[in-house]
C-alpha cells in the first residue's frame, strides 16, 4: 500500500500514540514516521519497542517537513504544544490530535496555527484503563469511532485526507460541532468516569468495612467500576480542568436524579424501582446490538482459577 | 463421590438455582434433586434443561423428605416461602438461601422455622447480568465467596456440613454477621448498582445527547456501567426495599464525596483530582492482585469485529 503521508510526526507516545502508531506501521501508513516526547525514558522505551522511525526529544525538530501531525498529550498540555511546534511546521500540513476535549484544544492550539497549515481536531474514542506506550496495541481502533471536529472554513481535501487515513487505522468516522462533542463525551466517558473514581475513593474511606473486605468481595458489583477508576490520572485531571461547564451540567443532572432514587428508596416505592431498573435493561441491548459491547456474561471475562 | 445429601430441594431456578442445580449435579452432590419453582413456564424449562430428578410446582410437596433446602428466590419473596414449607420440613433438614440482604431474609423466614430444623441464611457472591434457568452454569461459584450468616446457637454441624456442600460446589466460605454482612454488602454490590441503574437512567433522559448517540459512543466508558445496570429488576428492586437502612448510609457517603469532587471541578482544584484519581488505581491492583478480576485491558473483552 502507498503511504497515506511521507512523513508522520507524532507529539506524545503514550497508549493512544503508541496505539496509533502501531498500526501506523502494520499498516504502512507513513513513508517515515517520528516519534517525540518530553520525558527522555518514555522516548527511550519507544525506540525499544521499535514505535518509529526516528526519535526526537524536541517536538520542533520533530515536525519539521511532516505532512502530518498527531499530537496525543494530555489536553492540558495542548497549548504549550502548538506554541512550540508553531514556527516549525510545513505549510500545508496537517496538524492534529487525539484529546478527549475539543472545545478546550481549539482554544488553546487554533489561536498558533501558522496560515496554511490545516488544523483539524479529533478524538479517537478508544483506550483501555492501561497507560504509557507499552500498553498501546495496533487493534485498539477497530471498529470504534473517532469523531473530527472541523473548524469553519477548513479545507475539505484536508478533512477528507485524514479521514482515509483514520479509516486506514480501522475506525469509523463521524464529524461534529466541537461544543457538541464535548457535551456527548461529557456523558458517554466524562462522567462514568468521574463516578466511577468516586466510588471508589468512597470505599476506600469506610471505616464500618474494611479495604480487605472491599477487595475480597469486589465480584458482587464493585470491581465493573475500578476499570475506569484505574484510568490515567493525569489525562483525567485535564479532562476535568477543560470539559468543566459540560461536566457540571450532566453531574447535576446524574445527582439529581439519585437523590430521585434514594427517595424511592427510603419511601419504598418499589414500583419506581422496578420502572428504572427494567427500562436501563433495553439500552445494555441497544449497545450489544449496534456492535459496541460483547453479549457474553460478565464481559466475557474468564473466572477466576481455583487456586 | 458420595452425595452429601440424599435429597435437596430447590425453591426457585433462576440464575442462582439453576447455576447451583448444575454443579450439583456435576459433582453429584444429591441423591436425587427436586426442583420447585411457582411459574409453569420456568418449571417446563428447568426440565427441558434437565437440572433436576424431578419437579414440582409446589414448594411444600418440594421440601418433604428433604435432607437441604436451597430458597433462590428474590428476597421479598423470602416469607411466603417459608409459610408455604414450614409444616412440611422434614426433622434436622438444613434451610439454607442465597438472598443478597440477610437480617431482612433472617426477618421473614427464622420465625416460621420449626425446632429440629437448622435454618443457615447463606448468600454466593456470584451472578451475572443475565437472569432465569437458561442463564445458569455451573462454574459461577468457582473461587467466589460464599457468605453464611449462621444465627446464636446454630449447630456446628449442620453448619460444617453446608459449608462442606459450598465448598464442594467451587465456593470459598466466610462466615459473618447478619448486620455486618449487609454493611458490606451495600458498599460492595448494592451502590455500585443502584449507581448504574442510575447512570444509565440518566443517560437515557438526555434532550441534548441523542439515544443513538450514547449507545453509539458507549464504549468510552459509559457500557461498563451497563452490564449492572442489565441486572434483574425484580430482584434488585427487592434488595433496594431490604437492605434500606444501609443503602441508605452508603448513598449518603457517595453522595457527600460526590459533592465535593463536583467543587472541585467548578473550582478547577486540579492537585485534588489528581490525589483520588491516584488513589483509586491502586485499588483495581489490590482486587486483581487477590484473584477477583482478570488483570486484562477492558476487562478481556474481545474487541468488537469489523463489520
Amino acid at each position: 500500500m502507498k503511504p497515506h503521508f511521507d512523513r508522520i510526526a507524532f507529539i506524545g507516545i503514550g497508549l493512544i500514540g503508541s496505539s496509533l502508531a502501531r498500526v501506523v506501521r502494520r499498516e504502512g501508513l507513513a513513508g517515515h514516521l517520528v516519534v517525540s516526547t518530553r520525558s527522555a525514558n518514555t522516548l527511550a522505551r519507544a525506540e525499544e519497542l521499535g514505535l518509529g522511525d526516528s526519535y526526537v526529544a524536541d517536538a520542533a525538530e520533530a515536525v519539521r517537513d511532516a505532512d502530518l501531525v498527531v499530537v496525543s498529550v494530555p489536553v492540558g498540555a495542548s497549548e504549550a504544544v502548538a506554541v512550540a511546534i508553531r514556527g516549525h511546521l510545513k505549510p500545508g500540513a496537517i496538524v492534529t490530535d487525539v484529546g478527549s476535549t475539543k472545545a478546550s484544544v481549539i482554544a488553546q492550539m487554533a489561536p498558533h496555527m501558522p496560515a496554511g497549515v490545516h488544523f483539524i481536531p479529533g478524538h479517537p474514542l478508544a483506550g483501555t484503563e492501561k497507560s504509557g506506550p507499552d500498553a498501546g496495541f495496533a487493534e485498539l481502533f477497530t471498529n470504534r469511532w473517532c469523531i473530527l471536529t472541523p473548524l469553519d472554513g477548513t479545507d475539505a481535501k484536508a478533512l477528507a485526507k485524514l479521514s482515509d487515513f483514520w479509516r486506514a487505522c480501522g475506525s469509523n468516522i463521524d464529524t461534529m460541532d466541537p461544543q457538541h462533542h464535548d457535551m456527548v463525551l461529557a456523558i458517554v466517558s466524562h462522567l462514568p468516569h468521574i463516578i466511577a473514581y468516586n466510588i471508589v475513593g468512597t470505599a476506600d474511606d469506610l471505616e464500618a468495612v474494611t479495604k480487605s473486605e472491599v477487595i475480597k468481595y469486589s465480584a458482587s458489583g464493585f470491581r465493573d467500576f475500578t476499570r475506569l477508576a484505574a484510568s490515567d490520572p493525569t489525562m483525567w485531571r485535564d479532562v476535568c480542568l477543560h470539559n468543566k461547564d459540560a461536566i457540571l451540567e450532566m453531574l447535576a443532572r446524574f445527582s439529581e436524579d439519585l437523590a430521585s432514587l434514594q427517595r424511592a428508596v427510603r419511601w419504598g416505592d418499589g414500583d419506581k424501582l422496578f420502572d428504572l431498573f427494567t427500562r436501563t435493561r433495553a439500552v445494555r441491548r441497544s449497545i450489544i446490538d449496534a456492535g459496541q459491547e460483547v453479549d457474553a456474561p460478565d464481559f466475557g471475562r474468564q473466572a477466576a482459577k481455583k487456586s
